[in-house]
């Protein structure tokens, strides 16, 4: 088993108000960055701090490190179009972060990112992925793809409040801009991340492929973009089995139901749940009042460490212990 | 603790009969990628094959592969400039081969590289590296450094017999191309490097003094190519301890004479002797005859075995088992 983050950036993530990934939106451009500093360092490098949300919630990076130094899996890190350089290790699949979605061309390589992970996926001599995602914005892209695609589903948000409307707008405009009518790029997945998505989200459907054309199996590890991923895989006409396992913040997100676009995708679905409402920790808290509630792989690390037996008050304290020197350490 | 292996090419490598690092010229290209590759997945991804000499000897990434997967250490793999892509996830610090060192000046990039991985050793977060090297045809320009610098050592060979007198014509060659005399270059190690050295002796320099300028231990894992970087660092101005871990098949080879080199420079000299005299396997016979002998921080790796209290015939049972697969799917 391999757990593969998958981080890149889109231009959407500037737009006021649509993401939490970061604290403002020049510091959000260093977070895929950053995040894959953390898991891969359990520190910040080169970028300038830790990831939190406006209100201060740590980045998911936090809890899927936690995971990995309790579990140790063997991890790659696979850029797909980073704003801003990272000391973690990286296989490059893309070079471009993607443009505002709303730009009538977002992903004009996406065709290049899409096959240089597939490629890649082919090549992995691992029997299994579990592939997570870090790139601010993302849940606009991902209901930009599944409204190209013509898939019904919603997306759920890093924000507590998900701006619903906004993405609606967002969205709205990108389809006009692109050309394009809800439902017009069904069956045409790479159009539908050219003109609607980020380059993440080829990365992800290429690496999940190759794996898959060469025997693996894949579990994506995320929420609604992993939604978006799974829609993209079965537009790309691949109806092998896939997973998906999320945690159970977005797994109760009302405006995601994440549960149905499974269902509807034949996609394997795992909540785990961190059992967060049994610590007070401010890591933790802020992920009950619904911020954040999933990525960089966080979902799939938690079924990897329920799998592995170990106990979710581990974990907890685990998180505690990764947490507590990024506050002291913080700041550039 | 964390192995970084820094690799790199030089065109050095093509010139005939100066490297076994490869099967010909051609394939030598690849063989720094294919053993990042060796050492992150256990076999090639993108590398058309396992690197083995023109006698079949092969590369020693499948020892420290095997190690690997005893100790689990952290893992890095420094890109200093490869030829070839590799699928093993890098951190870049340079994106130049190195030129022939016959060339007035191979290694035009030598600050940049330098500073790029000064800045990589100050931020990661270790308070050890064990730092291997892959780079064929890195001998040769690791005697051409040290006789920039008016260091008398002399340097060890991938080939049983070392062809002491082709490598003095082309140090002699390039010294000549580069207007040096021996010596002219002590006190300028970045000249020296630029002048008569390769992309991954700036790197492992680099890499070396920015970790202990953040209060970091270091090793350097190999033969007399770190006997020309320990080299370079003293001539940095750099007087911290440091250490030098090597096979015993460097330590037995008279035309190197290690021991006295790392006095000479005061590097702290740990020698392991892998046992493979108990061994008939083709992957452990052709070292027995002196063949290859070091590279890809092999010393290193069984230096962190034997202090891990594993005992050598578990490495050597490992090495096998490493071995058999890569030569089962031979080829592209």
């Amino acid at each position: 088993m391999r757990f593969v983050l998958v981080a890149g950036t889109t231009h959407t993530a500037t737009i006021e108000g649509i993401s939490a990934a970061g604290a403002d939106p020049e510091l959000m451009l260093h977070t895929p960055a950053a995040d894959a500093e953390i898991v891969e360092y359990g520190q910040p490098v080169y970028a300038p701090t830790t990831p939190v949300s406006p209100t201060g919630c740590p980045t998911p990076a936090v809890i899927t490190r936690a995971v990995h130094e309790l579990v140790a899996p063997d991890a790659l890190v696979v850029d797909a179009g980073l704003a801003r350089r990272t000391a973690a290790p990286t296989v490059t699949v893309g070079e471009r972060p993607g443009a505002d979605v709303r730009d009538p061309e977002p992903v004009p390589g996406a065709t290049d990112v899409f096959e240089a992970a597939r490629e890649l996926g082919r090549g992995l001599p691992d029997e299994e992925l579990v592939v997570g995602e870090s790139i601010p914005g993302g849940t606009t892209t991902a209901f930009g793809v599944l409204t190209a695609l013509g898939e019904p589903h919603g997306v759920s948000s890093s924000l507590p409040e998900n701006p619903l409307t906004l993405k609606r707008e967002v969205v709205a405009t990108a389809l006009d801009e692109s050309g394009l009518d809800a439902g017009d790029a069904a069956g045409e997945p790479i159009r539908a991340i050219q003109s609607m998505g980020d380059p993440v989200l080829a990365a992800v459907s290429g690496l999940t492929i190759g794996a898959i054309e060469t025997g693996g199996e894949v579990t994506l590890a995320g929420g609604t973009q992993m939604i978006a991923a799974g829609a993209l895989v079965r537009h790309f006409d691949v109806h092998a089995p896939l997973g998906l396992a999320t945690t159970s913040f977005v797994a109760d997100d009302e405006t995601a139901d994440v549960q149905t676009a499974a269902r509807a995708l034949d996609l394997d679905l795992t909540v785990t749940d961190p059992g967060f409402d049994r610590s007070d920790h401010v890591a933790m808290e802020r992920y009950r009042r619904g911020e954040a509630k999933e990525g960089v792989g966080m979902g799939g690390a938690l079924m990897l460490a329920a799998r592995d037996g170990i106990p979710m008050d581990e974990v907890r304290t685990r998180i505690e212990r990764c947490y507590d020197p990024l506050v002291e350490d913080d700041g550039p």
